[in-house]
């Protein structure tokens, strides 16, 4: 059994992206019992993943790693998540957005009392695909030194766990907060949105994944309700109506 | 080549005390680097440690691997230093003089400046034994939950090594300060005590132990520096003097 002492805790889902060593997931799941998180989401193992390895690195984890999700997307994985916050240390669009995890924590546990969160850690080889950064509210960047920015997968994992542990221990719930929409619905937005914005001839299908992550990354500066997203969601068919007058090219 | 970019963390020893895994040594190393850190000390590796493991876990740590210094007791690894933190997860003579790495990382990285600092670590089964923990002047206890509290021995050496990055920083030297008496003039000055406090008769052999470890607790509380261990030392030698005197019992 896994114990439940800290619910906001409890609500923070550890997802890892297509992960090759079970040693790296054994020693992910041992982290978070050390700090204190229990939920576990795969997305899309490797088939040769090691089980062995991952149980003997879990050590007295083994119920988180016994109770892991596992999913075929990372849009799956995230669906009911409000905030989705992905790691990375490369540079890139997102990368002013960034923020260290000490930094973040605070806002992930203040989302984690109404929805759950997630927190998506990419592949030992390849780090989060575009796909899945786009899937993201907030970016994380673990200061690391420029002679060698990359952690091992479970040690990013540990980083953010106990940054987490740590800020739930001096936590406060505020009193007045708007729950973050949950990650499907945002998404069903965006895509109308996508479609809208090359309806009326703002974007093409060359520049759109990156006028999109623009676009994401404005929309997540604060929190996004449902209620803002059904505004959103509306403007967007609303534009796409109007996009259906404009006349065809000769 | 490692990397020298941050001075006062390359004085920063990271101390793996009888360490069984060779995995585990080779994670430290990446954690490392991760975080600028460079100076390894093993003391008293298990014979059947795997170097091999150790080289792969380290990844392009290997300089850090392959620099390292191995002694075969704790006291030579720190002889040298000045601040010397033990880390431990356990009570005891001195959990409350214990203090998360986020606290210490300061003092540390302000000690660092003038001589080497040591961080021991403790083997995988048994942390760190009572002779190792009488040679610290700090104890780091790393926050974690009370359902799984022992960190694997890498990880722990992660969040250490991260605090002291995070803190280097932003850290600004003081303008004035007094350094740390080196570790191996601090024993000599405890054994003269010792055996002054015996000869005394303030202590027996049965309780010695216990009573050094409260007297190394009392005067690690701020900076012991070469010439407080001077008078220290002069005080010891004349009590000595003076028990020679008393009367042998009846």
């Amino acid at each position: 059994m896994i114990p439940r002492q800290m619910p906001v805790l409890d609500n923070i889902r550890i997802v890892l992206v297509n992960p090759i060593y079970g040693g790296n997931v054994g020693s992910a799941c041992r982290a978070m019992m050390n700090m204190g998180l229990s939920q576990l989401a795969l997305v899309n193992p490797r088939p040769e993943m090691n089980l062995l390895e991952a149980a003997t690195m879990a050590c007295h984890a083994g119920d988180i790693l016994a109770n892991r999700t596992v999913y075929s997307t990372t849009a799956e994985a995230v669906a009911d998540c409000g905030l989705v916050a992905g790691t990375s240390n490369r540079g890139g669009l997102y990368r002013d957005h960034a923020q260290t995890p000490r930094k973040w924590a605070p806002r992930l546990l203040e989302a984690a009392l109404d929805s759950p969160v997630a927190i998506l850690f990419g592949s030992e080889d390849n780090g989060l695909s575009l796909d899945d950064l786009a899937l993201c509210t907030q970016f994380i960047r673990i200061p690391s030194s420029e002679a060698y920015k990359s952690l091992n997968l479970a040690m990013a994992v540990m980083v953010c766990a106990y940054e987490l542990f740590v800020a739930a221990e001096v936590f406060e719930p505020p009193q007045e907060r708007s729950a973050e929409c949950p990650s499907s619905m945002r998404e069903a937005m965006f895509a109308k949105w996508r479609r809208a914005l090359l309806d009326i001839g703002f974007m093409t299908p060359d520049t759109a994944d990156h006028m999109m992550l623009g676009i994401r990354r404005i929309l997540s500066r604060g929190t996004l309700t449902e209620k803002d997203v059904q505004i959103l969601l509306g403007m967007a068919a609303q534009t796409q109506w109007a996009a259906s007058h404009i006349p065809p090219k000769p």
